[in-house]
């Protein structure tokens, strides 16, 4: 998740990776493998002497996107005094609170405002 | 992460969640005890003898409802052909499909749609 959390601030290079997050390299390494493993990220040649790699984000990654905000969301509520991060939404100019919503009707969605119907083999 | 997608189908007592999970107690008494500590969930005695108790999900436990929610929505696209549970909004009965919308401008919220801000001292 923290991995994934940097990739969304702009992050892409193992070292900067490792910077930003300080773990050790194996650590990192296997995270890092296990998420292009998951095709999560995809690792992309950006230099040739020396060969290195870059991290990048898939569309199965990007999508990821609304978990990491809400983790974070809660996170804010829940962790820290001082969010290390204020997010602000372009469109409109004001400070993101992102709410989710049925996208039929566009009305909030809580716990208990949604019924589950199980498939008859699941579980 | 699957404790809690337990918790919140309604599951509470120790061995329901070992037999939906179908894992070891050691390893699910770890779990548990970890949430406990961590606020999420609350242990409530519910009988006197023997001596029981269940797993609730406290206010700050409730709260990580959107983060599941958002995660079981991008499991479904990516890990499984059938869902196992499908959703439906009780206010108006349509296939549940939640959004994040910017609760200011009640906008669809995606990866680049948000502008980040960092607290002087953050990283």
């Amino acid at each position: 998740m923290l991995v994934l959390r940097e990739a969304f601030a702009g992050t892409s290079r193992f070292d900067r990776f490792q910077t930003k997050l300080e773990i050790g390299r194996t650590l990192l390494a296997e995270r890092l493998n296990r998420l292009v493993a998951e095709g999560v990220f995809e690792r992309v040649k950006y230099s040739e002497r020396p060969e290195r790699f870059e991290y990048k984000l898939t569309r199965k990654g990007l999508d990821l996107y609304p978990v990491l905000l809400a983790l974070m969301e809660w996170g804010d509520r829940y962790k820290v005094q001082d969010p290390p991060v204020r997010l602000f939404h372009k469109a409109c100019g004001a400070e993101a609170d992102p709410q989710l919503v049925c996208s039929h009707c566009a009305e909030p969605v809580a716990y208990g405002d949604l019924h589950a119907e199980y498939a008859p083999d699941a579980w």
